[in-house]
């Protein structure tokens, strides 16, 4: 199993949902967020000097998902979430060891 | 090491917690998410159409332990947080390379 | 790659930004988060009996890296956070399979 989080414009939200919808998915969870990547956030000139105004806005998307679906659902996420500006988001995965469903107490890929 | 996360109803916290406490976990991190499971959240028809009204307030729950605990602790988690109706949660584990108590610099499973 | 995790003093924050960016750092995420540690938050004692107030507020910054920088970003993390008093927080570390920017499409280590 993979948990894949996303952290991207919390705009894309609902184009996330509705790909990973579409794809089959039947789980996720959402938190805010914000920061920064290679741009350092919105950058201003204050008496000659460069300040990090703030750190931005974003929604962590998270999917926990089988090993064979984990690919597919990074390229759902990507294409649902990309404008081609900067800023767009980050996605990574990383392997789960075990998971439960609490109400029924299943584990491993019945869980999901 | 693992990290344990558990995705669960927010009203479900402090049964978890003294669940916790009584099994003898030395530390908790909280914080607030939203989702949906196989429900699909609520469910509203407006217009004839079919429309997510909402992501349900949920809370993540994260334990970080020792590889020997880890199995105990989604148990206890699980017996707290079960209620036997839809939303209850999903619970995982990932395994977790190092770990750090930042007072005194301790590492691996001292620091848990 | 490598996802570093710290549970740190909200006002720490500036602190670590400033560390993180001097070693390199591209980008970072931050999200609020509570918990406790060995001291299970503030305790109170009320008509005899103790009471865990609350938990406590922390911040948690997440940073990808690579497995190269990985230790050095735990010492940045660790040296910035730390005031010598409980509370100070933890950080871990996971393996991350796999990476993207949202933006190019970018894989790998080339994503962070
Ligand atoms: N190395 C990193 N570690 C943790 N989070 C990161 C990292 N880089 C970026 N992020 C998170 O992802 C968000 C979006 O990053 P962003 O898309 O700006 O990355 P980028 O590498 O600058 O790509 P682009 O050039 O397309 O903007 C940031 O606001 C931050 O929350
Ligand atoms: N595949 C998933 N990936 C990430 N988060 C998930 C996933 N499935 C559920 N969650 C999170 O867990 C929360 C609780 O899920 P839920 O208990 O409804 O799961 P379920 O599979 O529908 O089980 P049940 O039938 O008992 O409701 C969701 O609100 C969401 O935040
Ligand atoms: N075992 C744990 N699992 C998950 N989160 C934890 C754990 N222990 C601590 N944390 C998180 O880290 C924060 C800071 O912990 P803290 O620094 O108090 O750890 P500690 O072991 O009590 O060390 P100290 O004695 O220096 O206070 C907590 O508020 C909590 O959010
Ligand atoms: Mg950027
Ligand atoms: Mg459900
Ligand atoms: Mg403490």
């Amino acid at each position: 199993m993979k948990l894949i989080t996303a952290i991207v414009r919390p705009e894309k939200l609902e184009a996330i949902r509705e790909g990973l919808e579409s794809y089959g998915v039947q789980g996720l969870t959402v938190s805010s967020a914000s920061g920064y990547g290679r741009q350092r956030g919105y950058t201003e000139v204050y008496r000659g000097a460069e300040y990090n105004v703030d750190l931005l806005p974003k929604i962590r998307v998270e999917v926990l998902a089988t090993d064979e679906q984990a690919d597919d659902i990074l390229d759902v996420i990507i294409a649902s979430s990309n404008t081609g500006r900067a800023g767009d988001g980050k996605v990574w995965t990383v392997d789960v060891f075990e998971a439960v469903r609490v109400r029924t107490g299943e584990r491993g890929v019945a869980a999901i």
